[in-house]
C-alpha cells in the first residue's frame, strides 16, 4: 500500500477528516482574559459544584464533549471512538468522564501536547475509514495542576518570573468525515527534544526545542511555504519559549516571526492577569483552538492554521531524581480547503 | 468511504498488519516463573545498574525496543512510530525511553491495558497507510509500582490475599504492513466499565466486568465462533477476577472456559511464587505475549488468540476522594492466517 507520508514524520491525509463542531469550557480567570467572548461556557468557580477539583475537571471534560455533541445534533451513539488525555496521574480527568459516557475510549497521555495528539490519532482514525466520528478532549485545571506537580495552594508560595500558569478548562472537538470544513488536512507528530532544563519553574525554554523540531520539520516535510499559512500557534511556550522557539527556527532558515504566536499568549492579559510567562497546561492549547481559533475559521477571517501544542515529560519523581525536563510538539494543519 | 467497522466496537482491516519481531525481558522473579524459557532477556535485579527502579524501567523499554529492532534486522530509522505508556505518573518509563529514539512519539495511558491500546493504535497507523513500521511498548515494574499506588516497600506491609503481584518486565513489539505472519486481524476497543469497587486491593474484581464487556461485544460484532479461537487470554484479572470474568461471559451466553486464562494466572508459578491472586501490571500482558505466546504462534502451536489487556483506571488521588476504580479492556485478534 501507497503510504501517505511526506518525509519522515507528516501525513497528507487523502480524505482529510472534517472538524465539524467543538466545545470550550474554561474557568474564571480565563472567562474575564481576551478570548472571553469565544468560550461556550464560563464557570464562575472553580468547583461547578463538586466536592474536589479533579472532580471539576473530569466534569469539564464531560461538558466540553456534550457542548459539541448538542451543537452538532449527535449523541455519544454516533461517536466511534473518544481519544482523551490530561495531565494528571493515570489522567483520572479522562478515566473518570469515559465512565460516563458509553463511548470506545483510547486514553492518552502527552502532558501539555495532549490536545494536538488526540486531534492526530482522531484523524488517522477517521481518514483509515475505521471510524466515523470521534472526539478529542483535553483538559488542564489551575489547582489540581498546582497541587500535583508543585506546592500546595496552601502555601501561598512566591511564583517565580518564569513561571506559567495553568489554564482551567476543556476543549472538545468532532472529527468526521463528512466533506464540511475547517479540515485536518496534515499531521506532523513530533520527537521526544531534551534541551537539558532541570528548572521545573522554566516549562516554556523546556518545550521551545522540541516546538522548533517539529515546525521545522513541518515545512520540511510538507513543501509549505511561510505564506500558505494564516497563522502558526504553539500550546504552551509562553513569552519565554516563544523567544526561544522564534530563535531556534530562525537558525533553520524559517522566519516565523510575522504570523506566530502562542497559545500561553493569547488566553491571558500577562500584565492584568499576573500570570507571569503566560498560560499553559492540556486546556490551554484546547480551549483557544476550539474556542476562538475555530471560531475565527469558521467566519473565514483564518484559513489555514498549524496547531502545534507542546508537553513537558516529567514528574515530579524524575525531577526528584535528578532527570532534566524533555519536550514534544504535534503539530497539525487546519485548513478551509481541503487541499 | 466504506468503514472498516464490525458491529459498534470492532475493526476488521484490509491488510492486516503483521507483528514482525518482538522483544521482552523480565526481572529476577518473573525469571524463575513458569515461561522462563521464553523471554529474550531475564534481569539478575531489578536495577539494571541504573540509580532507581524508575530509570530501570525505562531502560527495560529501550532494551525490549532494541531487542526486537535487531531481531528483524531494523534500526529506529525505519520505524515510523513508537506507540508508549506505562504506570507511572505523567508515564514517564515511556517519556525516557522516547527521549533516546529519534521516532515521533504517542504517549499512550490506558493502566494495563496499554499493551493491546498500544498495539490497537499501531495496528491502524500500519493499515490506515500512515505507517509502514510501528513500535508498541509497555513496562512495569514492582517496586515503582508499589511505591507509587500502594505503600514503600520498607513499610514491609502485609498484603492482602487478593492482592497482585506487579510484573518487573518490559514487552516491544514491531508491526509491519509485510506479508508475513502472525497478524492483527481484528480490534475491538474498549469502553470504561465502572462495577464500584473501592478495595484497590482487589482490581481483578475492578477490572473484571470490563473484559467480559469487551470480549462478548467482540464475539457479537466479529461473528467468530468460540472455537475459531486457540486461546482467549486476559492482561492481569488473575485468579480472582479470571472467574468473575467467566461468570459473567457466560452469563451473555458465551462459555469460553476451556480456551480462556489469564497472563497474570501464567507468568507466576502463584503458590510457590507467593504472589496471592496473580500478577498483574502492563509488563504483565506486555511480556505473556511477546515472549510466551508470540514464540508459540511461530511454531504454529497456536493459530488465533484473543488477547485482553485490563486496566484499572483509578489513581490513589481518586482512591482518596472516594472514587471507585473503573476498568477497562481492549482485545485484538492475531492470527497466524490474515483472514
Amino acid at each position: 500500500m501507497a503510504i501517505k507520508k511526506l518525509g519522515s514524520q507528516t501525513i497528507l491525509f487523502k480524505n482529510p477528516p472534517s472538524i465539524i463542531a467543538t466545545g470550550s469550557i474554561v474557568g474564571p480567570k480565563e472567562g474575564e482574559g481576551p478570548l472571553k467572548n469565544y468560550y461556550d461556557v464560563i464557570l464562575n468557580d472553580d468547583l461547578k459544584n463538586e466536592k474536589s477539583w479533579e472532580k471539576c475537571e473530569s466534569k469539564m471534560q464531560i461538558d466540553a464533549i456534550n457542548t459539541a455533541l448538542n451543537k452538532s445534533n449527535l449523541t455519544e451513539k454516533d461517536i466511534d471512538y473518544l481519544f482523551a488525555g490530561d495531565l494528571l496521574n493515570q489522567i483520572i480527568s479522562s478515566g473518570f468522564a469515559a465512565r460516563k459516557l458509553a463511548i470506545p475510549f483510547f486514553g492518552l497521555y502527552g502532558a501539555c501536547s495532549t490536545m494536538t495528539e488526540s486531534l492526530s490519532l482522531g484523524a488517522m482514525a477517521v481518514d483509515g475509514g475505521f471510524a466515523d466520528k470521534v472526539i478529542c478532549v483535553t483538559s488542564s485545571h489551575f489547582s489540581t495542576a498546582e497541587r500535583q506537580f508543585r506546592y500546595p495552594l496552601e502555601l501561598g508560595n512566591q511564583r517565580a518570573l518564569t513561571t506559567q500558569w495553568t489554564v482551567t478548562g476543556s476543549g472538545a472537538a468532532i472529527l468526521s468525515s463528512e466533506d464540511k470544513g475547517p479540515f485536518i488536512t496534515h499531521v506532523t507528530t513530533g520527537k521526544v527534544v531534551d534541551p537539558g532544563i532541570k528548572d521545573v519553574n522554566n516549562m516554556g525554554a523546556a518545550m521551545a526545542p522540541a516546538a522548533a523540531d517539529t515546525i521545522v520539520q513541518h515545512f520540511k516535510d510538507s513543501g509549505f511555504k511561510i505564506d500558505d499559512y494564516d497563522l502558526i500557534i504553539t500550546g504552551d511556550l509562553a513569552t519565554i519559549g516563544k523567544g526561544i522557539a522564534l530563535d531556534l527556527i530562525k537558525k533553520e532558515g524559517f522566519d516565523i516571526t510575522s504570523i506566530y504566536t502562542d497559545c500561553g499568549i493569547e488566553i491571558f492579559d500577562n500584565k492584568k492577569q499576573d500570570t507571569h510567562s503566560g498560560g499553559s497546561g492540556c486546556g490551554c492549547s484546547a480551549v483557544v483552538f476550539t474556542g476562538y481559533i475555530y471560531k475565527e475559521m469558521l467566519e473565514g477571517n483564518v484559513n489555514r492554521v498549524l496547531l502545534v501544542s507542546t508537553g513537558a515529560l516529567h514528574s515530579p519523581t524524575s525531577v526528584q531524581q535528578g532527570e532534566s525536563v524533555p519536550g514534544i510538539a504535534h503539530a497539525i494543519t487546519i485548513s478551509n480547503k481541503k487541499d
